[in-house]
């Protein structure tokens, strides 16, 4: 598919593999068994600023996908039109109030808990990289965040919603930031994120090379 | 159907009705001509923490739909689910990628021009508020805003994608933080933002009735 350039795929992500929405547009992709060519920005170096890159992301972020002529942008955005235009695996649960909830969970992954994502940020996850204890604010977040999983997590399944969504894999992402720099979480969501964390398309992710910081 | 509790509607929303969060969920409500009760907190004096609330919302924040004993968060999340469940006139275009490009519109303005969202907050729209100058940092994301909706709407055309969705309102209302404030903003975006504004589900939010400040 990559050679047929009507359909061709195409997704540009960040040149250190850290962002945690470029990481849920590519494990979508994974999931579907798609060919794709992986594009590296570096953003450190202001590529995404870059006119040929403005044109398609129009908001000079990653990840953008291309799909042909047609380029989008945003995560979520991205994750709903892989699931609705290709076969393959379901990214959203079939039931509708189950798919509102998980959509309901995307969008407060990526405009809440600002705390946790700027004194964790996903070098945390993918460097190793170790930083001051929380603050209030953080440790005040990391409880609004335990409260959800614990209350959208059923005692004993591995999925949120039945079937593994999309996503499962954001809000494991979102509690890696914690677990892997050795915050106090509950065992049961540590197990929850860990188990998350052995899916192939995520180890995908995890395996990508990543430059000396 | 408010009566009727096992499918009835209930919407929480902010009691200053400025959240444009709110809004959205509300503007949906309207335009599927769906009967539902609105029901305001003082978030101000943190009635979105209290236990009842919590309990609904998951994570504390308006807008939170309840349908029956169903509780949703997220507005759109809330969207989505009102279009999907609904009959009515659809608030998402029904092509995928002009739906795409409408999902991409609400999650970039739920995520993304943050100095514009905390120098011109909704007071300048519903109260009339006025603020200081615009830092560096809210002209450059306005500079942004500009270059989206200018590439995105047509020449020629009130609505972003053909026939009117949610994301003309959610736009219209980033554009009206400037436009409210006598900011410069291009002719073609500010008579956009107006016609958006005339809009009767629009104009049943702007003539809540609001406390004083
Ligand atoms: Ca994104
Ligand atoms: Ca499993
Ligand atoms: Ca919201
Ligand atoms: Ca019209």
């Amino acid at each position: 598919m990559a050679s047929h350039s009507e359909d061709a795929l195409r997704l540009y992500v960040d040149s250190q593999f850290c962002s945690p929405y470029a990481m849920s547009a590519f494990v979508a992709l994974q999931e579907k068994k798609l060919p794709f060519e992986l594009i590296t920005l570096d953003l450190a170096a202001k590529k995404n600023h870059e006119k040929d890159f403005t044109e398609k992301s129009l908001t000079q972020r990653v990840p953008t996908l291309l799909h042909g002529d047609f380029s989008l942008s945003e995560s979520s955005a991205i994750t709903e039109y892989v699931d609705e235009v290709f076969e393959g695996p379901a990214l959203y649960p079939k039931d509708a109030k189950q798919r509102a909830r998980a959509r309901q969970v995307q969008a407060w992954l990526r405009s809440d808990l600002m705390a946790i994502r700027v004194e964790r940020n996903t070098q945390v996850i993918f460097y190793g990289k170790k930083f001051a204890p929380l603050s209030e604010a953080a440790l005040a977040a990391a409880q609004n965040l335990f409260f959800v999983v614990e209350t959208l997590l059923p005692v004993g399944q591995e999925n949120l919603f039945g079937e593994w969504s999309i996503a499962d894999t954001d809000m494991a992402l979102m509690l890696h930031r914690l677990v892997q720099h050795h915050e106090a979480v509950p065992a049961r969501l540590v197990e929850y994120a860990h188990h998350q964390w052995q899916r192939a398309s995520v180890q995908q992710w995890l395996q990508q090379g990543r430059p000396v910081l």
